[in-house]
């Protein structure tokens, strides 16, 4: 038995509760957790976000751990081996979207913490081609969160088109954020972050950030556009959709504006300017098995890692009923 | 002295009028006008839609013609050359976009027809580098609405990233969207067409569609779902925003909804299922000259010309006042 | 027990022997063959040119099917299916090129018909996630060379960067090259056709080609270049590596040349030309079960189909042995 | 009157002469040199290695100055503005490549200091549309090697396709590719040096290199490969084709060996590796005008500045002579 963390419903607190130590069925692996991330969509789960969750469910998708057990027909990874596990718990494996490597599309993808138990649990087991190795060197519980802010935050400016050089926004300098900053700086961006006050303005500036623009105090759209000419990328990093949808102005010609965070309010978007100037709008998901590769593989490169705040399985509810410890705190198993 | 319609205000109706000849200046031709296409834009501009508009201004930007006269340091195209203009009639030259052949990217991108003279005269002064030869065996008189229709199509296509054997499902089949079928179709992309009534159904297969809905008879974004897993590109070609965002959940995972027509009405769009889906929203205003001469070299090379009906410059005023023509009738001059 | 066709060691010819049907283990399986093409490779195994070569091998990677067992954890595809095999037997599942669906540069690939058993026999064992599904409607006979020929020649113009317009020319017209030439039509470029002699051109023509060049007649090079300014695209699918340099000088600015057929010989290429133009030559090794599920939608959706010979089984030592029915000759199991 | 230093011929040593300060024709600009770099091309001017030279010549086109008067019709550059020129002296403006501002891939393309005059004078006349403003701050001696060495590596790396974390070996870490490393290191990439020997060592790391490769201790491309799975590009900035090649081995699957330096020999290159590998060879001149600009604005962002040796023009025959002084040399006018 273990003593794991559970999302018995919509709107109803985490309940600790003693669970049977799960087995890897064919194709699966089981890992003994080392820690898991507490990311603001286990809070969203809480609130009933989303319609498709299956309670109750063991919450948590920001795992690193190592594999002690595996079903029938796994060849890799291997026992010992030190894995991540991320948002993306299953595909089908033969739609156009798996075959091609881009399982995060899947019309049948399964979600971590969501759909299928996750981390909030000293042991779980996950789908053997959705682990990932963790390279040498990396520290598991700080690297938890890349699994998947870090995860959200490389993808997010690969699928924004982000180059060499590029003027970047990011809209909120949270969990998600900071990390995108720090990516966007390595990768030879010029970066500038939109936050509300001028409380994280050197906290930016420290992570590298060229500009730093408070939206209560100056309209971040002509912030952005007076920084030389606009910014080829807006990457919204905030919970809010008007957040983003407020820097639109901001965009150089041929810009992009990505979703990464969102509000549940809709996006709302002028046509005449987009099409004046050629503007894009996306929105990136987390990405897939391949991308959380190159995103841990980047992030020891370039020495990124978040600052966490280690936490025991029993503090996890107070911290996520507080609501504001986004993409920092890491639930650590003995 | 040459007879012209003009655009003397906005709520005016076009007005036919003696001007000079015009002689061009350093870096211009004075083209004879063969043929001008009557765009859909020449109608927003007698509505007031476009505030940067210059009246009194001689409308039309879907030229063809011959040089006849070059200004001070011309050397190209020559006196006696077949040539297209553009919407875009002239743009800074040194801005990063300018330079990197973008054109109309320019922040100071002016426009033919409305801030600048255009076609709906018998001779026109051009930028000698915003002129676009015309390939050898191309009918001027039917060849004129590629110079924004067809561009605005080709490009649309090409910026919403059309590969072959992608879904594309092209809202409208009016001007734009007919050529946006028919270079669909010549590019290897499958393609379906969203229409308001069943009227347009026989006319959308004889372009090369395969599939063909009716708006107002069944949900198009169901019926593009239903279409092999959705649409990988949308390009609205209607005048509607709309019937653009009524297709956003036909698009496949990864799917593109691309504006090329659009309405006055903001774009609203539902986060959640854009970002489930990776979806991506951008919009493509005609395009810059290397656009129009790659237009023109398919439209050549596919034999894609658009069904004209050709009228006398005194029939302008009325087939404006109509507003039904769009994309169909074009000026000859004798 | 089942009669089938075995490379027995390089250099010896094809025998026919009694073998027993296979059975399909964890993650296969098993395949009625309905047909298999007879490809040039296979005349290379024979030869001994393939040092990884297992002999004894039963040949054939170009095959069509219908699954009629699968062996324990296999969801797909099912019982039934009809289904292709292709060059790519297995791979590692693991690497970076598994992981992100290019397993056809997986370092531990493993080869169809020359490292595993191929379709030279009425039953074949493949891996699960290694057959591609069949497009309801394809003639799986006529099909079975879209299984290599097909792949390559698609997925060779897709790697070397084809466009809409692009004027692609094609050098050898056999299996893959006529494939290659309906394809880059299909996806609207412009296409020329190079061959040794001029008894190929009435074929290259009717297949699309707007020129043909005859390699022993004229300089393909100066051919090319006097075609609008050169080729943006070579696509050598000839087996001579010296017929493909000998059109780089018939390039345009920024093209590329593509290896789908090579020869022994080295490529020998003029570094000043290539850097004075920005030239590129790539190479492409068929591809991946993504590329191949792509290639038959195209043909599907395009209606390209090879025109095929049927033989039996017996016959297959005899045309093997010609060595002159490349990509048209297909083994039909009774 | 102004002291300049003249190539008379293929051969002959750089000789100083008094040349008549040229006057500034429609679209040209006059500019008051104040460097100019001493490139390696400068020497193989000297020896006769190219034959569209046209003697006798003024050479160099590493040039910083200032506007100092503008012909008939210019309106960009000013007077006062502190500008470069580049190795692209015209072009035609009006080709495919011209129109789409690939300028560098124009047929009829002027090359400086070799067809036209360049910057071993204290004033040279350059075309207004082939003149790049420097970015405020740029110190205008040690940004001279930008102007072509600079160029040469960024866009070399663009054309290469280098991507954030991509594992980049450079050849030869002189003028061209010590910038090459600073340049990838800035863009996020995994930089490893290929030299001769031992010697270049404590350079290349600390220029950001994690690797370094003795060609004469041990095979490049046996290290390369080593190198976690081998290099995704290889960019050769030695003046020898040869040691480019001996990489080609180290080289990943889906890799790039990008020429940007080469040797009179020809590039030899075995077919089988590139095909199963899916290797791609291609090469690089120096850059267009929008890739000089991105080109300084990346340097100014990030600080990338080569060291140089400031000498006076009457030493230039001297360097040049010795042949040794390779990207580093600038001349400098009072």
């Amino acid at each position: 038995m273990m003593r794991a963390a559970v999302a018995v419903g919509a709107g109803a607190p985490l309940a600790l509760q003693d669970l049977e130590v799960p087995e890897p069925g064919p194709g699966e692996v089981l890992v003994k957790v080392t820690a898991c991330g507490v990311c603001f969509t286990d809070l969203n789960l809480m609130r009933g976000h989303y319609p498709f969750a299956r309670f109750p469910v063991v919450p948590g998708h920001e795992i690193t751990g190592v594999v002690t057990a595996v079903g029938p027909g796994v060849i890799f990874p291997e026992v010992g081996a030190a894995v991540g596990g991320q948002f993306l718990y299953d595909s089908c494996g033969h739609c156009d979207y798996c075959v091609r490597g881009d399982q995060i599309l899947c019309p049948r993808k399964v979600i971590t913490g969501i759909v299928a138990d996750g981390g909030y649990a000293p042991y779980a087991v996950m789908k053997a081609g959705f682990v990932t190795p963790l390279p040498d060197g990396l520290d598991p519980v700080a690297a938890a969160p890349l699994m998947c802010a870090g995860l959200t935050a490389f993808n997010g400016l690969r699928q924004g088109g982000i180059r060499p050089g590029s003027r970047v926004a990011v809209v909120g300098a949270g969990g998600v954020g900071a990390l995108a900053v720090r990516y966007a700086v390595a990768m030879g961006a010029r970066v500038a972050v939109v936050g509300r006050s001028r409380r994280g303005e050197d906290a930016a500036k420290a992570l590298g950030a060229e500009l730093f623009v408070a939206a209560q105090e100056s309209d971040p759209a002509k912030a952005l556009k007076e920084w030389d000419g606009g910014a080829d990328l807006v990457l919204n990093a905030s919970p809010s959709t008007e957040a983003a949808t407020a820097t639109l102005g901001g965009l150089a010609p041929d810009g992009t504006l990505m979703l990464c965070g969102y509000g549940p309010e809709p996006l709302v978007l002028p046509t005449q300017p987009m099409i004046l100037n050629r503007l894009r709008v996306g929105a990136s998901p987390s990405g897939s098995p391949h991308d959380l590769r190159d995103t841990l593989a980047f992030s020891v490169s370039h020495d990124i890692l978040p600052d966490v705040t280690p936490i025991g399985l029993d503090e996890a509810p107070a911290v996520l009923d507080a609501g504001t410890a986004r993409g920092r705190s890491v639930i650590v198993f003995p």
